[in-house]
């Protein structure tokens, strides 16, 4: 393992590249022995810092826990959060080059993790690095958290903190792990939506059966299936739930007013994802409806023949996997509540309906008056030149909202990707550029809270 | 290859057996050789029964054609048609044994084959058979038409009728691919149905989008496409497409009397498909409803993330598969016009959408009320005890259409299956007893047309 050398203004990225070389995929059980390879790395990592490391075994991949409390108890302790584990980088014949053995081209850095999150939670490490070659300390106390399941949903994260709460306690968390808007323009997502994810399953039959000898006498599962579907959503795109919205937080103006500033907007939603057409729910903007407004959306729908050319059949069940976004206050147990019983509501006599609710995480807001947030702004003018724009996340942060429930504390999510680094997809990337204005940002921020 | 013997009414099957021991599976590639074999094989068996053969190529799996016009131009000419192409066998795993190794077991014979249509149309050969042996001619002129690609739709069968069409001239067609209601009570389908067989696919992004991101912003191709499907048939199960019904041909009072004697009614699809509910057109009868009208079937849908577990996915698009039953008299290209120009319509802007027929067969009516169809039934008296009813099948065969709608005959559907048979299914079985049943019954229509 080659030494990371932080000297002035200059990098050595080599330990990084080490770092994206280990292919820590969660989802398989085949990378069980790379998981423990990425904690010990950090783990070793950490060590040399300064850090009493420790490794929080869960009933998935373990945790790694490090901290350095020597700045005192008149110093505010920061928690700061992370994820070692990737996604898996298929389909593989679209990257151009190894996604575990990274490559520098253009000014990026190309591998798996490279934006989420080996590449973003690395910001942290070098940014400590350097404060540790100078000083031999830091200015705050400091706790790291690096989890090895964001990626599969963060099951396990919840009740780790739970057990470790006492030695996890801290002012405040940090999470490199979402995006600026630009190169110049840093943003913070000061709300993460939750989510409640179903998959239903329509029966009617006890077999595959002949559609010429009983279709017209029996109830085809994708027919109802489609039925209670379309009884989901209106023409206008309002959720038909019954009290779906009723504890949904409604936006001050001046909140609506701010939220404008996003340049989240139709023609950016069009030429991202070749839209036609941009719709949604009335009386909100594109952005309000992407991050402060609940959505329900069918992820996917499977039963019946679907191979090559035409089979007559009538399937025995159909199925669909159907998420919806949660917005504060809503929770992911009241919404699963109340879907089920509108599902079973509306779904017809002689039908077998099955409602299983396969992952939630809670929507979360976080206080940005406090001088958290501040020292946040005031680090992101120093080396951006420009305060962070507040916006609320369409997406959901599983660990932000359980840090928040169990440890009582707001996350600041000071992301150093860009829009199209591509997370999840072929040729995932993390530009050199904002690595290296994450790392100075860091230690701004860390320097003068 | 043992000779089978045809002595009083007893009968040895092993030359059934080799036939079906061919995996003549149409819809394989790799069983190219095996639909040769299976050719070869009635081709030679044919020539010792005193036939001309002619194996007629077509772009598919060739025909067999074989014809004795000994019993000269004062006699009626019979052109009898079956398929030597079977069903794949999967799922190989629920066979009891091997489906391309014929057993016995409690007076039935089990294989691939055994009633669809290889054992039926061996009656056929069986009952040929015993007329060469004893008098080395036919009462009347015979004509034998086997195809290879009835299990893959027929595609070939209607071209290759034309190209013969002089050749295959005679006065009716016989086709033993049916079953009886029960071994007392046989049953002639005087009405198959037509089919046109449609798949859409409905598009609104150009790749797959993240759920959180574009969520409540961008058609959603799944909610779309569920949307368009929904306005196919209303709560009553009408089909709305407009002008569907136009053509449709209304039953007399005195059909619908007939028909009545079918006894296909709720407690039998109940009891064979597990349904609780047995629902359909208001007006019709269960038995009119599957076989007298038309209907409209989701036969399959698939889009997004069908995988375990969740996967926040926006898809670019999602398809389905959509079949309609047709009866006399309307066509498939007519109801495919009407189909095509209402999914257009119901399909909302900014949705790219596209409609493939992927095949379509015509309906059929016979009239029952000709010689040939009283000779059948006096047939049926002799053997079976009974005359048979007659029913308006809810299937289809192409060739049955193909055949009238080229040569201008009707066919007599003799089958002599069982409802249990387990056709396309593991363990498809035929009852020896129908099975002697079927070859006495050809023997006496053939003697006393």
């Amino acid at each position: 393992m080659s030494k990371s050398k932080v000297t002035g203004n200059s990098y050595d990225f080599s330990e990084l590249f080490d770092f994206l070389s280990i292919p820590s995929i969660s989802a398989q059980s085949v990378h069980k022995k790379d998981m423990d390879k990425a904690v010990k790395w950090l783990s070793s990592k950490f060590s040399k810092l300064g850090f009493k490391t420790k490794i929080l075994p869960t009933r998935g991949h373990p945790v790694l826990f490090a901290q350095n409390l020597v700045a005192g108890k008149n110093k505010p302790t920061v928690l700061i959060y992370g994820h070692y584990d990737v996604q898996a980088p298929d389909p593989l014949k679209l990257w151009k080059t190894d996604p575990f053995k990274a490559v520098i081209k253009n000014g990026n850095i190309y591998a798996r993790g490279a934006a989420d999150d080996k590449g973003q939670f690395y910001t942290w490490i070098a940014a400590l690095e350097k404060l540790y070659i100078n000083d031999k300390k830091y200015p705050v106390n400091i706790k790291l958290l690096v989890e090895g399941e964001e990626e599969v949903g963060s099951e396990n994260f919840i009740s780790c903190l739970k057990k470790h709460k006492k030695i996890l306690a801290g002012d405040i968390c940090l999470v490199s792990d979402t995006h600026c808007l630009s190169e110049n323009q840093p943003m913070i997502d000061y709300g993460l939506r939750g989510i409640a994810y179903e998959e239903i399953k329509v029966t009617t039959l006890k077999k595959d059966v002949h559609s010429g000898t009983y279709g017209g006498n029996v109830l085809n599962p994708l027919m109802v299936l489609t039925q209670i579907i379309g009884k989901l959503k209106d023409q206008n795109h309002n959720i038909l739930i019954p009290k779906f919205y009723e504890k949904v937080r409604k936006l001050s103006l001046s909140e609506r007013k701010e939220l404008k500033k996003i340049p989240f907007g139709e023609a950016q939603i069009k030429k991202e994802t070749g839209a036609k057409i941009v719709d949604g729910e009335k009386g909100f903007t594109v952005h309000e409806r992407a991050g402060a407004r609940p959505t329900l959306e069918i992820n996917g729908i499977f039963g019946g023949y679907t191979g090559e050319g035409p089979k007559t059949v009538i399937p025995s069940d159909a199925s669909a996997k159907i998420s919806m976004r949660l917005v504060p206050n809503q929770t992911a147990s009241e919404i699963h509540k109340k879907f089920l019983r509108f599902i079973k509501e509306i779904t017809p006599k002689g039908v077998k309906i099955e409602v299983t609710l396969l992952s939630t995480s809670e929507p979360s807001l976080m206080k940005i008056d406090s001088k958290y947030f501040k020292s946040a702004e005031k680090a992101y003018k120093k080396v951006f030149g420009k305060i962070p724009l507040y916006e609320l996340s369409g997406g959901s942060i599983g660990a932000v909202a359980d840090i928040k429930k169990v440890l009582k504390i707001d996350s600041i999510t000071m992301g150093y990707g860009l829009p199209d680094d591509g997370l999840h997809s072929p040729n995932e990337k993390l530009s050199i550029k904002m690595l290296e204005k994450g790392i100075k940002t860091n230690i701004e921020f860390l320097t003068n809270i």
